[in-house]
């Protein structure tokens, strides 16, 4: 993960053999590639991952919930078409939401797609996108209609269609493995036959979309910070300090047994959270929300205090507890920031 | 319970009610008079009774534990004679472990017992005794063998021997419907019959009966922060501020999502525990001892944030905030300090 | 202060030989009995008196805020009617400004004075008045005109005038050595001889004393968190855990660190503001309002680590800890919440 | 600063501007070159220059420390020889005291220097050491002596001596501006002439430059989080979200305010810090060490929610609030980690 970092690899062959092994579509149906796991599964799969590299396990993330949103939305058609080639990571997605001057309020965004004929007419541009001018196939949110979320529609785009450009890649704090552009619609047709769904189910598909992809990133966060915690403790057990190992420094240790209680507790939301999710329980889209919330929080604070105990070491690209803080960085901020986790959270308690 | 706190009310009929109802000794086995439910029935069952009283609760769960202690350690002529009367709380039990100059560090505790006969003779002094005074059946660890844990056995013994006095009743910042007095051993004969267990396994039964302790006083604190939630959404959602509900103030509603949030990470913490617990698992007793740092020290912060939220009302005695709050305050004391915790799971961390 | 918050006695003795000193009146002009000093004295008098009792001093302090509110609005008539005596305290003085409606949103209080020849008629309430019953004159911010701040005046009203009574005596967490009361005006006739200042000046000279009064409170919570190191220091010093003293234990030792930093920031805070009200410096406002805001909530956070300090022994009202704790609990509520505090910072940094 | 930070560019010339302007030798007497001035202006200039660009001032910092030194322990000879260059920024300097295997503890450093006729031969090597490499002089501490601090002296190393070479430039998460090798000493020989003070005075020479780094160092962090409240400030008074002004936004608000509020204390605590070593106070140290406790935790939370504040934009290195986020990091950590001051404040406290 330093050598992707440093370097800005983002390494797809890497990801097809993952894909090899089934992590293409996780949560895909078996009938088009995918392998057919619950959102429990998933999310262990991810966190797991996550231990070796963030940034790429973040953006296979992105890529699976964009599988899942063409084979739950898709018709028979468009899963045929689509889904094999992105189980297989043949072909790899981007999710195209976030627009310039939409950040966390996605049902206002812009980007326009005017019917014509068989056509759908694109303009606009969308901001953030990971895997943009990298990925083949753009699943991208559009009004086809009025203002607000039900003038929203989901459109997927293929990479070389006429009007599609990208942005410069975007240098970042963290999360480097995988690119980040922004994504140019001008007068770019797309064929009415890739709209998934209707009309003006575009913001539905997107929000689902999110539910699981929020956990997803939770689960990115608690891959992250059960490394930090593991590579805390070696260090502990291997480095001197006033003649004596900083194991036996208790500040340290009940610092170490801070950070292991509240991944637990972080690990406990995610998974409850993918259960709900899973069961298409009526509180799951509060309890992802707190997922994301309280797993993205806690865990950049693990990983904050993980490079904190490695002293001037954790300071440097040698060693790697400070690219999972910087890599999780973003967790707090992307798929909906915690500011609004927050809002959705305090919506549902209100209205209960 | 506020007339209970004011007045400093044991509710002993209230106890005994609610024993009617099976939650005298609820984990403790059927044939004596026990309910026979699990470690987060029991949970469950105390998160649910905080809600009216955290004081009464967590005594009751005190009362619940020695009863459980005398049916697991004990033999069965000791569990019939003494599990039935605890299960109908016809006869109210104490647990005696800490003393004033061994707080956390249990193993090092002074009280001695002496065998002559077919008695031990006890001599010292416990501190901090829920229900001392008050209650019957007096579970006391007490030193029979050499220094360190493995010194200690576990007798019970019964008010009205000889030699067993009470310290004054102690003023309390909450708990006040429970009395606290210390209990003060003269030479107090205790019958080599009531020992529970072999000479030297004391320290062994108090710690097996603290993990339980543990996540049944963590429950307690789940009940009042659940209340101290839902107090403060009724208070938003009727008292105005510059003309608006309180409900619309962002500010609150994001303080409110974040108090809910950590709620629920602090209930799956102290059901997790519960279940690994109940299934003795290896990791349960590092389990139990975040579960009940986690969930003390979270919901007395929301019971804290609840006071502030009521404004100058949260002040008074009147509203039941303050009280959760003064109540849950010593959960993060007692039972094993939160301190004594984080060295309990720093040490299964380190030696993992 | 134990035995005055237990048996709730409001020492008025002992603020007659504390005005004898000269407290009674610390920021009143000499000439009629005040000792004026400025409100870096003031504050460090404060800070002193609350390490002594917190609740005793907070209302002194309030006194205090309403001796200067006189002496700096009044005319000279009414200097030498009231101010004497409130600096000898032979009288006692509340401040009458919030309302049962109104906790943080003083603008839009609804007791009226309607003028009828040389005197007003007043009728409406006031709540959370401290002093309230037992004090002598009340400083009531009162309507005699439209609504907002430009129609609220300010009234001196002495206690014996018909139509003024009492609500019942407040339970409270804290504050118990004085008393809380609402006060109730029912055609209640003040002379207009006794308005501060002009019609319309009310809500100014309400602001400006709690400027002052936000230091002094801020400094009452300094002088309990500067108690409660101190208490806590000594305890490290003197009991033993494991076989050796407490402050032997480096997390214990880097906790106290902790405190006493963070007991420097906020003393630093409370002594900038009271210098630059002093000066009168343009930024005051802001600087009381953060000196308010930081200081209360960082000695609250000293406190409540102080009782955790004393494991057991901190919850038992023979120890100090627990009463600075539940006495400055409500000075991060009351003289404008935190979150008001919180309102007043921001609008001045939006603005600059 | 993003060009420096990206390209890493270490901009000497720049600083030789700097120095121009007297800010290479800002706390240096006059004789010799310096500015003359007191720790507080030292602090103020820190702090403001840091809005700049903190790596560099970070850097600028050391080096004045480093003049400090000379000036203050060397003898007419060595004040004369070395200061004027180091105050112009001619020649560059570097403080060597860390070692690979003694982060915090630098009392047990063993970097040895045997004298042998007018020289010592040193031998060892120092790790993280900022302008290694680049620099032209080299402060070093060593063992001429026993074990601890008693047999540790300061030698005055020029580039270019033989066997003086650096370790590979280190790769850092920021710090990007300046350098960082470590230097390695192999049979490296240094004239007597260029030891500063006696034998053995080396570790108070070392502390003594460090109670002046400390508050350089929180200085810097002052700058980075004064200049991201004011990025944040006007991010929120230009971007939208649900069609408002962020700064509408109730939540950011108060968020705001505490930043502020949290900057305004950590300001004061390093001015005061600043006076009080100016005037040999004794309580300089724990005042230093609370300073840098207390302003670098505070001032990189600030940093860190200002990148929250901006979204997505916060994480891009096209904005600054990332710069000063990643620069500042290391602020807790270098010149004492932080907790090496709790232990330095808990020492002052148990010890009064």
């Amino acid at each position: 993960m330093a050598e992707w970092d440093e370097q800005e690899i983002f390494p797809v062959e890497t990801l097809r053999k993952a894909a090899q092994l089934g992590f293409g579509g996780i949560y895909v149906k078996p009938d088009v590639g995918g392998s057919g796991l619950s959102r429990l599964d998933t999310s262990i799969i991810f966190e797991a991952l996550s231990t070796g590299c963030v940034s790429t396990t973040a953006y296979l993330s992105i890529h699976n919930m964009c599988a899942w949103m063409i084979d739950t939305f898709g018709n028979e058609e468009q899963r045929l078409k689509f889904c094999p080639s992105l189980c297989s990571m043949e072909k790899l997605a981007s999710y195209c939401l976030t627009e310039p001057g939409s950040g966390s309020d996605a049902a206002s965004l812009l980007t326009s797609a005017k019917k014509r004929g068989d056509v759908y007419i694109l303009n606009g541009s969308k901001a953030f996108i990971s895997g943009g001018g990298d990925a083949d196939l753009y699943v991208v949110m559009c009004r086809t209609g009025g203002a607000g979320p039900k003038g929203i529609s989901c459109l997927v785009l293929e990479k070389g269609a006429p009007g599609l450009t990208f942005g410069k890649k975007e240098k970042k704090v963290g999360w480097n493995s995988q690119p980040t552009r922004a994504v140019i619609f001008e007068d770019c047709a797309v064929p009415v036959s890739n709209r998934l769904g209707e009309e003006g189910q575009g913001f539905n598909i997107a929000m689902q979309g999110l539910n699981g992809g929020r956990i997803n990133i939770a689960s990115c966060s608690l891959g992250a910070a059960h490394a930090s915690v593991l590579l805390s403790r070696e260090h502990l057990n291997v480095r001197k300090q006033f003649g004596e190992l900083l194991a036996t420094n208790q500040y340290l240790q009940f610092q170490l047994a801070q950070m292991a209680t509240r991944l637990v507790a972080a690990r406990l939301m995610v998974r409850n959270a993918a259960r709900a999710l899973q069961e298409q329980r009526h509180d799951a889209v509060a309890l992802c929300s707190m997922a994301k919330l309280f797993a993205t929080d806690e865990c950049f604070a693990i990983c904050n205090q993980a490079l904190q105990m490695h002293g001037g070491y954790g300071y440097l690209k040698d060693y790697a507890v400070q690219q999972f803080m910087r890599d999780i960085r973003v967790h707090q901020i992307l798929e909906g920031t915690n500011e609004i986790m927050k809002m959705i959270i305090a919506r549902t308690l209100l209205q209960a």
